[in-house]
């Protein structure tokens, strides 16, 4: 290569597999070709593999095996929430002005398809204050199903607080799906704890493992109000006849078909280093010590604006300048070696630091945005 | 390994990945962490590869790249087509009796949650004399509005003669959705020629691509009858605020969210190598060839009976055997180094030939199904 990294500062978008994550996937290709690749030996063998993947997610935010349900992504998770409730005309979902556009898009489809409607509540400026949680309050309506919110706000990085939020919904018969993209991986969760319905998330990103796997929590309250929509034979209870009989009873009813098994194995060997460093929470509290280092060290440059007011809650710092397009910038910095991402609403750059970002690179990269804004 | 493979036989169940293609993931993994692995140079990459792997698939069937939806299997393939039809109350859908358990129990989903019926026509005793098509039509009804059926049954290897099933029903004003898993790199396909509404496939099987990427090609007479129902980033137009606009409008409007991008470049590569020992046509020709040895040699051992009474018409040959139970068979020769597969509707042992199938290997098989049947 030309070019080399002298910073790492994506991880919300998504985060570097490590030299024994790659090995782990490329062994699982070539034990699959050795032992099949379609074997009775080898189809065993998946069986397992994805078992210790589901636990090993399970184990990640603090709930039972039975719960998770294995995508390809977080979004795919969020669609098979929004399209398994058996949504009646006149219904009503509510999501906050800090959603992905997937999110927002399959909720528009839903609302076109099912006579449903939506509403949009304002969390952004909720930021450095006011109350989130009665800012959702005061939006839900007599005809309100489902709230749509994430945990950990992509754009400004705000943390939620999901228990709170829940309890209000709950309380008024609402369910609430979570976009978890940023949160799995940099928070530590219990989410048994927090009674959240549905919790959509990936892999790939703070958790370091492949693109191409992430995963759903279903609340076993809530399983039954969920339908399986795109279905499959890994979601399927056969009869002897080779027919579906069933749908499965764990998360697996919502799975469909053959996916890159290789890929599992190598999320479940990134979970296992991560927790080789340290707990969830060791890890959670080293990401808000080094977020609060950049936080300061960018507060402290002139021409540069973070959007919060006070210390970050997690690993993302978001950031304005003053006298330059955020986009040219960000390309800037990448030619400087330096990777951080803009955001369109509201405009600005992200920088994310995990719990292994190191005072060296944060120091280079304050040096660089010195240099160049 | 304490195991060594003499033949394999499973082609329908998934492909072998050439040392080729997987030095080709490998290397596309490594590329991404190199570049990124989230950077603009990456993205932008990546999008090159998305666009080339869409190509080399859009060509293996004869299709423009416009029409093809990249997915995660054939199945996923299946439900894009199944839910994004507006389906009203009253209409009827289709489908043979041997289709697979997943695309069973979609239809049995959407039946229940859109009033829709559903019924299925008897095409498996067609498959030594008798007209599929002509049991097709005598099974349509006033109110059908798909026809669900595979291309080449998985069970009996029977290829469905689909342009003329594909003109029936459209004369009747129905559309034909297909499971294409077995077809699509074991038949030369002209999609456009046959005018079918969609076909739905995998890369892992017969194409040798690494398992976790399929696709689904859609008619431009039907693109516009299909809803995107699973939605996400992939197939959205945003606008300046990063906000939904509208759906992209070729294939790619089908599309969720963050893949595993190197598997894609690993099934461009396996295309490629196809297409370098030999046309779509010639392969088909040399499976052919491969297979009538194998159904041929299979018809004249004793207590073997091949489903078939002629030659098979592309690379399943399914057989019965009169002595032993089939899963206590296929496991005896998988100990022997011989990986094939039982199916239960019909019960029967599925063998595999691909053109690459040596005669040596065919041999073998034979020599050890005399002795341990």
């Amino acid at each position: 290569m030309d070019w080399q990294q002298k910073g790492y500062f994506n991880f919300g978008g998504q985060g570097p597999l490590s030299q024994e994550t790659l090995n782990t996937i490329i062994e699982g290709y070539q034990k699959v070709q050795q032992l099949g690749p379609f074997s009775q030996r080898v189809n065993a063998w998946l069986d397992e593999e994805t078992a210790k993947t589901r636990r090993a997610i399970a184990s990640e935010v603090g709930a039972t095996p039975e719960t998770i349900t294995l995508t390809e992504n977080v979004t795919v998770g969020c669609n098979i929430a929004l399209w398994g409730l058996d949504w009646q005309e006149g219904e009503h979902i509510l999501l906050t002005d800090c959603e992905h556009p997937g999110v927002i898009a399959s909720i528009k489809e839903i609302c076109d398809r099912f006579g449903v409607s939506s509403s949009i509540c304002p969390i952004m400026e909720t930021l450095n204050e006011g109350d989130p949680v009665a800012v959702i309050e005061s939006y839900l309506q007599a005809n309100t199903r489902l709230v749509v919110l994430s945990h950990l706000l992509w754009n400004t990085g705000q943390v939620l607080p999901l228990k709170e939020i829940t309890y209000a919904c709950h309380q008024q018969g609402v369910q609430v799906l979570v976009d978890a993209a940023q949160s799995v991986g940099s928070l530590p969760l219990n989410l048994p704890e927090t009674k959240v319905d549905f919790y959509a998330f990936t892999g790939h990103k703070w958790l370091c493992g492949p693109a191409g796997v992430g995963g759903l929590y279903v609340s076993p309250q809530s399983f039954p109000t969920l339908r399986p929509t795109f279905i499959g034979w890994r979601g399927l209870n056969l009869d002897s006849h080779g027919k579906p009989m069933s749908y499965k009873q764990g998360g697996e009813k919502f799975e469909v078909a053959t996916s890159a098994y290789p890929q599992y194995m190598g999320l479940e060997s990134a979970i296992a280093q991560h927790n080789q460093w340290g707990t969830p929470q060791q890890r959670y509290e080293k990401i808000c010590e080094l977020s609060k280092i950049l936080w300061e060290r960018l507060c402290s440059i002139e021409g540069v604006h973070c959007l919060r007011t006070s210390p970050p809650e997690a690993g993302l710092v978001s950031f304005q300048l003053e006298n330059k397009p955020h986009k040219q910038f960000v390309t800037e910095l990448e030619k400087a070696g330096f990777l951080l991402r803009t955001l369109a609403d509201p405009d600005c750059i992200r920088a994310c630091v995990h719990y292994f970002t190191t005072l060296e690179e944060i120091e280079e990269l304050v040096k660089t945005i010195e240099t160049l804004k």
